[in-house]
């Protein structure tokens, strides 16, 4: 058998190496870079271990399998950017801790005015900005319920929050959840919750799932979180609710348009948060590793023929269950 | 026996005035404000529900009992303010809740470097600010493990922090710590942790415990926290350390001198985050629920006789035990 052609383009140090080796002992490895990797490289590697631009891609035939990077696989489910016949795997399961504490500070942040308090510290003002509200004693609801829903809900029920969760089937609740509903129970739901936060990916079923009338259905002290895709939010609706006075606050780390244009509204919207799509990334370190760890299981399962991890379903964009 | 004439100072609803009038239905209560209270119905008063300041304090003689509602009392033992046969309790527990999830709060600001990116957001400024580090897998060191930083220890420990208390005796490790010391550990565990919080009492014991060598003896990437008094922390010392690049970072919600100067350079240490006395206050309307709670218990314990919560020892400002 002609040994495998592997291509890493993720920043993996020798220690990585190693262990993605040791998975494979009769592979050919190249290590190079999204930005650097050339399409004769393209063409020959049957395994892809990083998220190569699509744009870069057209159904290589020799490719067998490529592991993504990233949690988010749609761009990759596209017609034409791989073949049918090619394996897809994404990261689930790296990046929950990471943006899963984000949603935590950002919850807090807002509960806590922390960026009233902020631009009051940059004028040197020492000013009371009133009441607050806390997390234990509150509902939280999660739409969206993966790695990175999921520890949000954990975390939020371990400080004294009642836990909702939202998933496409109300199956098999976890014990970190009070109630499961299927996508159909939303509107019932809504008017519940404290926080409610979305991970969704992105797909049909969800652009614009949280429109201006299911925002103006959240509580008026409602906070509002959002670390999928940006198009799970109307944009324009949402700028317009928070100045209204609606919602306590909403913090986001997607945006639609992303990246925000300077002179979008959404910037200056009232008790608005925004990161720049900087929740995940590799900024926490365990992240990567997590990666790391995912493709080297993979490739060690996908040469044996056995079940691999993280399975994407090119139709719905999920992993496959 | 001459009816008890109680004065109180916070400002209850009628549901907790009937409460507290339940607990002495043969007692004279008088509701009024620290602000409009005058020197007659202070010399009459046999039992006090609320700070009244305590200049206008001269031991009064009529004055069996004072309920405090402020976790700290020092100001209220200093020599002079109140008869040494007056009993002196405070809100110890009230503000735990409110406080300890303020201190989560700032601690994953601070480790997310949410203050930076509400600075960007301010200036529509899309710009990733890079690596960010996780409560999970952290070591958190409580200093002070009252009601406050012990709350804070149990939601750390939560969220996986590896957690280490420090008290002024290190009996009894509670559930929640993984290790527990007495003050003279002090400088043989602070290069472990992630997380330096205090919540302290004023008191000569505790005047800038945190001085500049400690604060050098911390980790680099450590996060300092304090929302017990300012005068804990060496001001000046912390701002050449932080501007020294020192410390990920620090949190105070108390300042020395406080309230903080509009020119004092505190304001802008590097990767400061200051907030104005506010972490506790009645902002969290369950903490005022608390506190008449702690009042109408006491009331009822001190007529019948029986043991009170929260006594203050004027020796050391601490709770009897």
């Amino acid at each position: 058998m002609q040994p495998k052609q592997i291509i890493v383009t993720i920043p993996v140090k020798e220690r990585h190496k190693a262990y993605l080796e040791s998975k494979a002992p009769d592979a050919r490895f190249l290590y190079t870079s999204a930005q650097n990797i050339t399409d004769d490289e393209l063409d020959k590697a049957n395994i892809i271990i990083g998220n190569v631009p699509p744009k870069r891609l057209h159904s290589p035939a020799a490719l067998e399998w490529m592991q993504l990077n990233s949690a988010g696989s749609d761009n990759y489910c596209a017609p034409g950017v791989l073949s049918p016949r090619t394996i897809l795997t994404n990261a689930t399961g790296a990046y929950g801790l990471a943006i899963s504490e984000y949603m935590l500070a950002v919850s807090l942040q807002i509960q806590n005015k922390l960026f009233l308090y902020r631009d009051n510290q940059r004028n040197h003002l020492w000013k009371d900005e009133g009441e607050v509200t806390s997390i234990e004693g509150s509902t939280t609801l999660v739409i969206g319920l993966g790695d990175i829903g999921g520890s949000y809900a954990r975390k939020m029920k371990a400080l004294g929050s009642y836990t909702i969760g939202i998933r496409r089937t109300a199956t098999n609740k976890p014990d970190y959840l009070d109630e499961l509903y299927s996508m159909d129970s939303l509107d019932e739901v809504l008017p519940r919750a404290d926080f409610i936060a979305l991970s969704l990916p992105n797909s049909p079923a969800t652009y614009r799932i949280i429109n201006e009338t299911r925002l103006r259905a959240m509580k008026k002290t409602a906070i509002l979180i959002n670390v999928g895709r940006g198009t799970a939010i109307d944009t324009d609706a949402l700028v317009r609710v928070l100045n209204d006075g609606h919602l306590a606050g909403c913090a986001v780390d997607v945006t639609d348009p992303e990246p925000l244009p300077p002179d979008h509204p959404l910037w200056d919207a009232r008790n608005m948060v925004i990161t720049p799509h900087s929740s995940g990334s590799y900024h926490l370190p365990e992240t990567f590793e997590r990666i790391v760890r995912i493709a080297g299981e993979n490739l060690e399962a996908f040469l044996a023929e056995k079940p691999m991890r993280n399975v994407v379903d090119f139709s719905t964009g999920y992993r496959k269950r």
